[in-house]
């Protein structure tokens, strides 16, 4: 399996239940840049793909911390309906708007647009030297329900308690999906993740859910992996592991310690899949509003899940030979930001991608 | 602070709290040798303390997955009862007994006895090589509500909730403790580990009891960190680290975790305090029945949780000669258990630690 890692066609097909049609050319696809550095690796993303031929046309809006002059909202109407009506997307890092009662944006987007699943597919950059070389793995979060309900209230005083919420329809749904995902990439295995030796009713659907799905699929192997063991085991052997599924913090918990033994943040593509076929890839670090403006952001991310983008747009040529080039130009050492080692701008890193197109 | 790692005097005064005296000579200590491996490791814990001379008489408890036959129970007040007597205990693994609506004894005992901490020092054991050789942190986890409530049900069909619980007593009496262990034992910060930005109520009253008991303590740094971050933080550099205190699941995730950076359970000690006192100390690895009677398991886990025990009886001569003839025998590498790549059985490599004493 290892010999397969990085290859382009390990990420092909990344995003299933596609319902729109390539046909028309150019195809439109929204664009939030974000706050921050947002705009500086949006502007990456946007050289890249022009670089490719990519037939792409940007439907670009401003989501983030700043409030809409017009309506007072942090999130137009218009915005959403860009993403529902392109089915697919690209959006930077957003900063949550300042003041009460404002929940992350990120939240935000998920609930209204049904996002169900965050997809990082993980692996180990050639040439860019951590403590694991041999990480080639995709987690897969349920992404709407779980800790995450917001359900939360005071007992008496002194007692407080929260609600995990966990239903037959999110579970199966995102089992669904990685089966699918598992399926459609050769992956062999698929470990769905959970803590039900405690929580019994609640990871007990989650893990019921999967066993569900998993006999539909008799060629994938499924286990499950008790959270805390999970954990040990990544850090002591991640080689041990290909698709994990699971709820909503674990998923959060698990994607960030995956993207910490390659690297980080700066390094991970992440794309989530709503209702409908809608995909929308995003980089999932954060804004750096300390670096923005400098030209000094890494925009690797963010090209990464552009790449998830076009591949669930089925354009894989150019998918790959933009996987190739950022992954070349980050091996080849030449060019690197900051955060990797290097000395390299923004702008220079991009156009050494691009110079490989 | 890295020089100091693995310095005897780091893991001293493990245990505060203390309420017995330790004038009465031999002093009485509880022994539930457990499961599987449980007797054979549990013996090497005595030969080791003979060789040292340690003044300790041990009260030993058959506390496991068989069955009392006199009283039908799993768990006898006697046993129970000389825990609470002597204070002080160690334990080994316990499998969990066949047949429905037995809850883990670990589970039980945690909340007979009210062991309200789990503490878990984490240190690169020098000459053991893993990918990583600079750990030198402690976890402590809040053990007895949080996510392991045990309150869940069923809201409609397809629909289930669990509750987690999160009490000001519960948090005060566990952050109170990880700064007392911080300052008993030159620790410079701790860092408490939450998801308040999405459990605002619940993890957000476990880091206002950490803010308060923190404002006595102005000599100790403390910091906030968020459950997902510190779980990428901890694989990219766990120097980063000194004492973490948790909620009890994040407690269970992060302290498998960093015994997996350094190891394996198989090589962490730790310990559990309870009200008024009590100190069990347990090897946290499982009772691994297919090599159980074999002479194969490793004892590290055991005789270093052994160690925190003489440390909590203020035997701190004892403590430092065992820990290091331990970790010497470790080092050296010429006996070594097969799990940790060696050949010896676990009678060798107990007599090598013994021959060092
Ligand atoms: C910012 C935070 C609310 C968010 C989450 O917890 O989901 C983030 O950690 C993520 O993974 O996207
Ligand atoms: C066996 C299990 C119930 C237990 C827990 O979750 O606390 C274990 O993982 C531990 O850490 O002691």
């Amino acid at each position: 399996r290892s010999q397969q890692a990085n290859s382009p066609a390990r990420v092909s097909s990344l995003l299933l239940g596609r319902t729109f049609s390539t046909e028309s050319n150019p195809i439109r696809a929204t664009l939030f840049p974000g706050d921050g550095i947002g705009p500086e690796i949006a502007e990456s993303v946007k050289q890249v793909f022009r670089a490719a031929d990519v037939p792409i046309e940007w439907e670009e809006h401003y989501v983030g911390k700043e409030i809409d002059p017009r309506t007072q909202s942090f999130l137009t109407w218009e915005s959403l309906e860009s993403v529902r009506r392109n089915k697919v997307g690209l959006k930077g890092p957003m900063a949550t708007p300042i003041g009460k009662g404002h929940r992350s944006l990120n939240l935000t987007l998920r609930k209204e647009l049904n996002l169900y699943a965050n997809v990082r597919p993980c692996y180990s950059l050639p040439g860019y030297k951590t403590r694991y070389d041999d990480v080639d793995l995709v987690t897969i979060r349920e992404n709407t329900e779980g800790e995450y309900s917001g359900l939360e209230h005071q007992v008496v005083r002194g007692v407080v308690e929260s609600l995990k919420i966990i239903t037959r329809q999110a579970s199966l749904r995102v089992a669904e999906y990685a089966f699918h995902y598992a399926m459609a990439h050769g992956r062999e295995r698929v470990s769905a993740i959970h803590k039900a030796n405690i929580m019994q009713k609640t990871d007990g659907l989650f893990l019921k859910c999967c066993r569900e799905v998993a006999e539909k699929y008799p060629e994938i192997t499924y286990e499950e992996v008790v959270i805390d063991n999970c954990c040990m085991m990544l850090v002591k052997n991640p080689a041990l592991f290909d698709v994990l599924v699971m709820p909503n913090l674990y998923g959060d918990i698990i994607s960030d310690l995956c993207a910490g033994l390659i690297g980080g943040l700066g390094l991970t593509p992440s794309c989530n899949i709503g209702e409908g076929g809608i995909a929308l890839a995003e980089a999932v670090h954060g804004s750096a509003p300390d670096i923005a403006g400098k030209n000094m952001a890494n925009p690797t991310a963010l090209l990464l899940s552009s790449v998830t983008m076009l591949r669930h747009l089925e354009l894989h040529d150019k998918a790959d030979r933009i996987q190739e080039a950022i992954l070349k130009t980050i091996a080849e050492g030449k060019y690197r930001t900051g955060d990797l080692g290097g000395t390299s701008t923004t702008t220079e890193f991009t156009k050494a991608i691009c110079d490989k197109l």
